[in-house]
Parts: structure tokens; C-alpha cells; sequence
């Protein structure tokens, strides 16, 4: 069997990059990574299925290690994505998707260079600008601020290995699988010329 | 005009990479980079055209500021690539395409993130080492070196933006221009968006 693949799914606020995500989750062998947090554990929970819960404490010690891929912090509590539940994942052969904003996303690249980073653009600003007034989260001020915020998050656009236009979702959809094939076959064709030496 | 994209090809001793960017130069708008030297001009050549000549001191100087994207010696004088001459061309609007081993490849996208690596690999390791032998250049022994040091270059691969296989010549050109057009297109919609903002 052969390793699976990391695909971080990244772009500017607003482009539809969670639908899109959730889409590919319905996918053979597609998965979201675990991440770990220091919040309590709720009932219909578990350990390894919805997080992997952990002290204050020992998550600090994970950043300190570099053993967290990316972090933020929400209501006093952490959130990231280890590295270690990432490439056990995919040593047993899964596809593992991470959807973070742009920042997060180039740190991750910079911490393992084999992952496939996906840029998931807009077909317009216009449209942008619709879908963030539609969905009716942030007001005027902050929309803008975002949209000025995707001009930095463009200009770093030639340091993903993709760029999608997210125009008609399954049309996206479509693309981010072909992607994903491509990565799988590619993963093989290599460990086939590895083997032969 | 847009900007133009650097490709790097590389690849594994005899995968037939010179082959691949020799058809690809014969394409619109698909330009080597002008390398610079400190060897002396010979008959037939001209500055800036077959080379950018320079002395020993400038070269090295070169170097020391990281204005080469990578360098060489061979009999005695010096080879390489310098940044501006590329980015001077990429901003002109042309695709540039740069055919260097796969640890030169590594370095020019430390320097230039933006750069498109294409890995190109043989079928398999059995055509590898038939290439190899059918050109002749090398003896047995040497032949095993090369074969070995495609091991280490197999498990750089990920690094790269894409692997394609040199099985059919002309699928493999197919396949490269098809990475041009996408770089070229995206470059488009980037700047289009960013115009846009």
C-alpha cells in the first residue's frame, strides 16, 4: 500500500474553501487530520475520534518541539494540528486534508515540503464580496478589511503547488479530486522506481 | 502582459530531461536563461546572447551576494545562472525554463519559491539503465553510480511540483506544456483578481 497524501486546503476568507472540504470528506479514503485541545471533553466525545485532549502544559511543549504543524487559540483554550497524527495517517495509506487560512497554511509547507498545498480562489472580487455580504457574518467594515487582507494572501500564490477557482463548486470538486489522483499516482509511480533499485 | 513562469527541469541522470527541453524550446514564448561565465568569448558568440561574460572576481563576488540562482565550475572556469537575468526575462512576460540536476533544482526553489520544479522519471529503472548504456557515455560502473544516486533523487520528489514519466517523448512534452499553460493561466487570474482589489 502505498502513502497517502497531505492537501491543505487554504485561501482568502470567503472563497468557499470549508465547502469544498466537506464535499472531498464524502470521498473514499479522504480524511480530515485529529487535532489536539486543551478544552474539557464533552459528552459524544472521544479521545482520538473528535480530538486528542491534552494539558495546557503539554501543548505548550508540543509548540516548543516544533511537533505542532499549526496552532491558534480560541476561548482560552489551543487548538492545532500535531504532526505526529498527520504522518500516521498517512504512513497507513490515507489521503489527509487540512483546511487553514493562509498564514497557517505556508507554515505548514515550510514544516513539510511534501505537502500539496491548494489555493481556492473566487472568480471575482465582486463575487467575493457578494458571498462574505451574503453569508451575513461580518459587517461592512470587517468585509473590507478582509478583501484588503487577500491581496497579501494572492501575492503568495506562487508558493502553492495548485490554484482552483471556485466558481461552480462542483467543477472545484472535480479539480481538487483530480489533484488528489494525480498525488496518489504519483506517490506510486515513485515508490515503483524506489523498489526497482 | 503577464508575468512569465521559471521552470526547473530535472530529473535523474538519462531520464531524457535535454530532450524534453530542447522540444519544448522550439514552442512560443518557451526561453532558456541566459547563463554567465568567466570563460572568454569565442568566435560566433555575443554578450547576452550565448552568454553574460564575466571575470573570475565579478563571478565569485556574484555568488557571495546571492545574485546566482546556482553555479558550476568546469575546466576551470565558472558557470551559472545569475537571479537578475532570470526574473528580467519573467517579468517581461516570457516562460523560462532552466535544466539542471536535481540538487540545483532544490537551491533554485529555496531562492525562488515561485519556481515550478518538474521532476522527469523513467518508466522504469530497467529503461533507465538502458538509456544509459545506449548512450554510451558512461562505463558499467558509472552507470550504477548514476542509478544509485536516483535513489536520493526519488525521495526528493516531493518537493517537486510535479512528476512526469519520459516514456513516449511526445507525451512527455504534451504533458510539460500543459504545466506551462496552467502556470501561465493561473499567473492570469492571480493578477486579474489582484487588478481587481
Amino acid at each position: 500500500m502505498s502513502k497517502g497524501s497531505l492537501f491543505v486546503i487554504s485561501g482568502p476568507s470567503g472563497t468557499g474553501k470549508g465547502t469544498v472540504c466537506a464535499k472531498l470528506l464524502a470521498e473514499d479514503n479522504i480524511f480530515l487530520s485529529i487535532s489536539a485541545t486543551t478544552r474539557d471533553m464533552r459528552v459524544g466525545e472521544a479521545e482520538g475520534v473528535t480530538y486528542y485532549y491534552t494539558t495546557t502544559e503539554k501543548f505548550e511543549k508540543m509548540i516548543e518541539n516544533g511537533e505542532m504543524l499549526e496552532y491558534a487559540v480560541y476561548g482560552g483554550n489551543y487548538y492545532g494540528t500535531p504532526k505526529k497524527a498527520v504522518t500516521d495517517m498517512l504512513d497507513s495509506g490515507k489521503n489527509v486534508i487540512l483546511e487553514i487560512e493562509p498564514q497557517g497554511a505556508l507554515k505548514v509547507k515550510a514544516q513539510m515540503p511534501e505537502a500539496i498545498l491548494i489555493f481556492v480562489v473566487p472568480p471575482s472580487i465582486a463575487e467575493l464580496r457578494k458571498r462574505l455580504t451574503e453569508r451575513g457574518r461580518e459587517d461592512d467594515a470587517e468585509i473590507e478589511r478582509r478583501i484588503n487582507a487577500a491581496k497579501w494572501e494572492f501575492s503568495q500564490s506562487p508558493k502553492y503547488n495548485y490554484v482552483i477557482v471556485n466558481d461552480d463548486l462542483d467543477t472545484c470538486v472535480k479539480d481538487t479530486l483530480s489533484i488528489i489522483k494525480s498525488a496518489n499516482d504519483r506517490q506510486q509511480m515513485i515508490e515503483k522506481l524506489l523498489s526497482e533499485i
